[in-house]
């Protein structure tokens, strides 16, 4: 038996690292569970459905008595200086160098599981946070597109005519973008889309999309863990070359390209914006962490002249596009957490914290009072 | 040849009664079209793109020169002064008893046909701006329901589990209701809905919705011309009492029942709203004209206490809801009325009014000098 616990999150969080119906799984399970009142509110599961469930609901978390505390944003230095010495952390931890972070969970010897160290194999799949969240991210860019397009997305046929459906163009086909593609495509949309992996150009038609082949070679686009790697300067021009027209063809635009800890790519220049008919829309998933699109800012819709004259393009940056579908996006997030604790139970219930085990051994950012890189090696504290 | 005019529309209307597709139909059969400067600004349809066409894009449009103004939101009457004698408007005229505007018509002795008089053929389908504008107003609610509620309309499959798709009710099952449900179901919601017309069981069914069944009878449903009539209050009671469980379990609902000439019927009581669970919403499309939804107020959103609750329903009072869709919502308008321009023109081009044919004849609100009533007989001003 583990004390598990969940914070309520700071604002603007919207999304609670556990959620009823995985509090009911993991007290039958044999843990304890506490949640701290409220933290379920933005996300609309009330303090009722959480004692329902079978969790203790209380004012505040004493963080002494805790085994496990899962949580969605990173937790504070002063939280984890109040935690019990070699308690778990489990949730989302960027930046992963933050020295103070660091430096009071050693003091308490926290495991800090940090989900942006998770392997990518396919075992460690039913902890993905960072896909699960994507999935609620890139449903959600297209909502914001849909809303905002003056136009249809689907073709709308009426007695007298029809209206062609609208041209969608997605770039980075992740599982943000995949989930962009197939939920434009649900709403009847025509969409293109392009991914420097060139393993990609299959995904993307797997989904009825038509994939934009910008020329590069195969060893350009593909980094490690089959993550796309950063494009040296001139296949990225050329890439931009080859985009241009599409996306000026385009009603939407929707960009998800990341590559993992760096600024995001800039895929699209303020002239390819410039260059959309008035009224298109453009959500940019990577407002921010950079920004794919020249111009976008993270949670600001702006607009921009459309160099055709009659108005402008709107470019709508998403600062959280997981936080606005928040039941659902914690509903996945917290059965991920429920796969992390199941590693972290031994034979007795107690808590255990597997080294050899691939993925706690990858996810752990610190252990035993020492950081650790991703593959397990002490990490030597900046000065 | 005609000359055919459309005004830039008072603001907050986007719309705009001919866009460039159009006016380049309209001068191919060798009419002269004028364009007041800046009419297509807000549905994304430049000066320019006009001129193309072969529109003429002025500052103002000299009235008194015009033979046929089309228009989306009702003429002033001093509009209707201005114009030559004997000349034609088309387009949105209710209320239709507006005796200030009639009279300015008469006294120029205008034809104004009124698009909420076009008779219910299927003739006059390739006209009915009506069911042009409720298509977009129900993919719009759908559209407006998704971008607000916390949750997924689709089932979403992670390799920790599945979220069960959005459970989504639509009342009213007119052209809006069906293109709600529609729209929908290819976001992957779960529908089901419910019309007091018996006919639409089958038709909720051919869209692939489940049909609530109220146990109303045949005679108690159906009005003239295939529109639902207003009930009396036992059937009302009865269908509300019907439809309270299946609102109950809704994450979305949506409402666009109207009955033609008169106020919205009121179908949803504040007690069904707040029986739905926290984080709901209700999209009522009737919100102006009356309020299908207990509470609900045009343009606005009004968060509604959970009677379970832990927080709010939200219920939108959509106000304008094709007008948020303007670039296509305008293309559809500008095609139903370039098919009543073509039954205006006579065999050497000419300007004609034929009250012969069925669809002019219940169209013409006044003609002459004189109000008519949907028979064609003229009706005695009010004292």
């Amino acid at each position: 038996m583990s004390i598990i616990a969940a914070p309520r999150e700071p604002a603007p969080e919207t999304r609670v690292a556990l959620v009823p119906e995985v509090v009911g799984s993991l007290v039958r399970a044999g843990h304890r569970v506490l949640v701290e009142s409220g933290a379920g509110t933005a996300a609309h599961h009330d303090d009722d459905s959480y004692t329902d469930a079978g969790a203790e609901v209380i004012p505040a978390i004493d963080l002494a008595a805790v085994d496990i505390l899962a949580h969605v944003t990173p937790l504070p230095a002063t939280a984890l200086g109040r935690l019990r010495e070699g308690a778990v952390t489990i949730g989302l931890d960027a930046p992963l160098d933050d020295d103070e972070r660091l430096a009071a969970a050693n003091a308490r010897r926290i495991t800090m599981l940090a989900f942006e160290r998770l392997p990518r194999t396919s075992r460690a799949q039913a902890m993905d946070v960072l896909s699960s969240q994507a999935l609620a991210a890139g449903y959600r860019a297209v909502l914001e597109a849909a809303v905002r397009l003056p136009r249809f997305f689907p073709l709308a046929m009426t007695a007298a005519g029809t209206v062609p459906p609208a041209n969608v163009v997605v770039l980075g086909v992740g599982v943000a973008g995949l989930q962009a593609i197939a939920t434009a495509r649900r709403l009847g949309a025509k969409v293109s889309a392009n991914d420097i992996r060139p393993d990609s150009a299959e995904e993307v038609r797997s989904v009825g999309a038509t994939f934009i082949d910008v020329g590069l070679d195969a060893a350009e686009g593909t980094g490690s863990g089959g993550y796309a790697r950063s494009l040296g300067s001139s296949a990225a021009e050329r890439q931009q070359a080859a985009l241009a027209p599409h996306i000026a063809a385009a009603d939407v635009l929707i960009t998800t390209a990341a590559v993992p800890g760096r600024r995001a790519p800039r895929l699209v220049t303020a002239d390819m914006v410039a260059a959309m008919r008035p009224g298109s829309v453009v959500v940019d998933l990577a407002a921010s962490t950079g920004g794919n699109v020249e111009g976008s800012m993270p949670g600001m819709d702006i607009a921009v002249p459309s160099s055709r004259g009659g108005g402008t393009v709107t470019v709508v940056g998403l600062a959280s596009a997981a936080s606005d579908l928040p039941t659902d996006a914690s509903r996945l997030f917290a059965k991920n957490v429920a796969n992390v604790v199941a590693l972290l139970t031994g034979n007795d219930g107690a808590l255990v914290v597997p080294l050899d085990d691939d993925i706690v051994a990858g996810m752990a950012l610190t252990h035993d009072g020492v950081t650790r890189d991703r593959e397990g090696r002490p990490v030597t504290a900046a000065a």
